[in-house]
């Protein structure tokens, strides 16, 4: 335990018990009856997520991460030994633990959808089981703030978003992966400067208003912000009256075009957005400075900016947080890791309403005239279906190693932008779509619908 | 930039880049301008949360050690250097940065309201703006957390409540600060090994499915976990069929009691809880072991374990996981983290809605006949109001150095528990109920009215 006062993060040295203890104590039956044997988990989204027309893979490097890295120390060990649950034999492989598995997945920015295996992790059961915790909380986390950032930027019709949530995001790792996913989803970077130097994401910031009030007056405030950083000078018009504010940041833009400079933008994060960005423009442009970019904050959702757009607010840039980064109107993702295949076979879970798929699996996604038309969950061993299609299965580790030499972020942001244009016209819209048609293989349907008869009379 | 894969966590070496890219734009032009004189911000909770009677106040520990603790080291500069933004100065400075300030703070624990100052921070400027991003993301969430956790402690009248969220929160360090916010706000425990180790909380766990679906048959599953942990075998009845998992539970109880053990209990975490429980405690009743508890599980919230209870289910305890640990019914808390006095005296923000209250301030709490009777604001050296009275406001930490010896999680769950008790009825409930009553004291109100005349005029 530590000493106070505790930051209590979780580091790469403890991730080993960042584990819910059934995790341990299931293991731990597993080694002492000898069921070690190989097993596959299927990590997907159960249900439609209400409101998410598509998912957006994100998280699956954080996972590799964590795969390779996952360890029990000393200490770990001497804090299980004191819960007297469980076996020394237990406690001794731990000292030894490595994930040796499998894993395929869905690359980070792929377009998904519920039931498709967004992961599959085949290894001795005990590993499988052990790292559930952590892959579920990882790739809920990642996928849902990935999903909903698409969103807001579909609804920002080309115009950038940043990610302003750090001060509302769940925790100090929520600020990381909430910057990482939504930068994947197409946002242009985030306040956060730990995610711009951990991940190489563009960091963007403006000022407060305690800056502004830290002044004797706003316009001494705009002319030493804009004399300290020439070139990303981005002011905060509305701490006491935002056309005022306006006019301060004009007279601002005007010194600096005489010494050859531009002023960047303002901001408004406040008020009527609408009417003031509307009347923020129209004072720029008179004066001639048409260039000067409004950059609109304070609550924003995909339907705020949508219907802000709608009724004509003026805007180059959103900045963005609680809303994005909290998933606020579908705060959790439904992910689940269900058995489907140990060395007994095929195996499905029957819980009312919580049915789950056999075996090892590929998804197939058929595409028409370069659009997706529709996925077809299949057995691994099946060949692909007819017509133009793509697998979204990768194998992307082996023997407990990451195959391959990893991706950047910005192929996964790549990734998304590409698959995005391909989504149907009906998808790609924040409004409601009828679900996009994901089938099942006539060998896996066929297969699934034996097993249940097996399963439910038995 | 980390290797591929990388885990993106948050550590105390780099915690101090958790941060707002403004707040360090601001800091450097402060600095270069001669700004860093003593500033006081208030941190507080800006309107009312629906649903919530009252917060609970949690995350001052975590704000405290990362107070103690923060360093911008080699790594951190040498990336704020190749943002070309900073000035060499400000780099300079923030190598030998330490946070040097004082912290007056509502101890954890304790139950306040919207508007009520939960952390003030008095320290030369740029000290202070810099610790905002950190403060806010961590008590919005810890304070989010409790303030739910006790709801749904509330809902269950005197039944356990066990924290099993990890794999839905947002993220590893949401994953710990769930379970140390709701454990405070009475939470018998947590699902989170890692929280356990780290905070002292105790860990629960029961089994997953998978578990029963790696034997031959249930039985089997349920002898041998008995067998593996004959004292605190919790035995998962519904993954195939929920009353035929009840007899195999029954089965093992009658086993373990002729070898003089007892059956701890089963959990039930699908179909219709009531019924099903209903008719699994008959089971157990009827075949004389009516000591084996009950667990419930499954998509819980405050208002479902009302309504169980309200229809009569039989339950000892509640697993609550995505609800609790997102709180999901609203999933951020607007904190807000403002200058209310400096170097030119007491201080307001104008901006519409987003009114403050200036001057370092103390809360006092009025009590009549036991109970909470209203909460006064009131400037720091005013005297307390008449009658009865408690201050919410202690000094924690002074010249950056935490002030006494720390408190455990436990006082800090002894605090809840008894301010529960002293809360009036009608707002120790989950249903919505009027406001409580959070006045301005005379002094700070007419302070507050003259300074908006001012403003507003200016």
């Amino acid at each position: 335990m530590a000493r106070y006062p505790s930051l209590g993060l979780v580091t790469p040295e403890n991730i080993g018990l960042l584990v819910d203890l059934y995790e341990l104590t299931m293991a731990d039956s597993y080694l002492r009856h000898g069921l070690n044997q190989k097993a596959t988990f299927d990590l997907f989204i159960r249900a439609p997520v209400e409101r998410r027309n598509f998912l957006v893979s994100a998280g699956l490097e954080t996972v590799l991460a964590y795969l390779e890295q996952i360890r029990f120390t000393d200490e770990a060990i001497a804090y299980l030994r004191s819960l007297k649950l469980f076996s020394e034999e237990f406690l001794h492989y731990l000292r030894t633990f490595r994930f040796t598995g499998e894993v395929w997945a869905i690359p980070e920015g792929e377009i998904f959808f519920p039931l498709e295996p967004l992961v599959e992790v085949t290894a001795p059961r005990i590993e499988a089981q052990i790292v559930e915790t952590f892959l579920l909380n990882t790739l809920n986390f990642q996928v849902m703030i990935a999903s909903k950032a698409a969103r807001v930027v579909l609804a920002a019709q080309g115009r950038g978003v940043v990610d302003f949530s750090p001060r509302r995001d769940h925790g100090a790792d929520a600020a990381m992966k909430a910057a990482r996913a939504s930068y994947i989803a197409g946002c242009l970077g985030t306040s956060n400067v730990l995610a711009g130097m951990e991940f190489g994401i563009p960091v963007y910031g403006t000022m407060a208003h305690s800056y502004v009030m830290s002044f004797s007056d706003e316009l001494s405030a705009f002319r030493a912000f804009a004399r300290d950083f020439p070139h990303n000078s981005i002011l905060l018009i509305d701490t006491y009256d935002t056309l005022q504010g306006a006019r301060h940041a004009l007279t601002v833009a005007r010194e600096m075009a005489e010494q050859g400079l531009q002023l960047r933008g303002v901001r408004i994060d406040s008020g009527d957005l609408v009417v003031q960005s509307k009347a923020v423009r129209q004072i720029f442009v008179e004066a001639g400075f048409p260039h000067i970019r409004i950059f609109l904050s304070g609550d924003l959702n995909e339907y705020k900016i949508a219907d802000l757009l709608a009724r004509g607010a003026e805007a180059d840039a959103f900045g963005v947080g609680t809303e994005m980064g909290t998933s606020a109107d579908a705060p959790s993702m439904g992910g689940v890791y269900k058995l489907v295949e140990d060395e007994m076979g095929y195996r499905v879970k029957l819980s009312a309403g919580k049915a789950t798929l056999p075996g090892r699996k590929q998804v197939w996604r058929i595409l028409r005239d370069d659009r997706f038309f529709q996925d077809v969950i299949a057995l691994r061993d099946e060949p692909p279906p007819a017509g133009e299609t793509y697998p979204l299965l990768a194998k992307v580790m082996e023997n407990g190693k990451v195959v391959g030499p990893g991706e950047p972020l910005s192929a996964m942001r790549k990734r998304f932008e590409e698959r995005l244009a391909m989504l149907p016209e009906e998808l790609r819209t924040i409004d409601a779509a009828s679900p996009y048609p994901v089938l099942q293989s006539p060998r896996l349907a066929a297969l699934t619908e034996q097993m249940y008869r097996v399963v439910a009379s038995s």
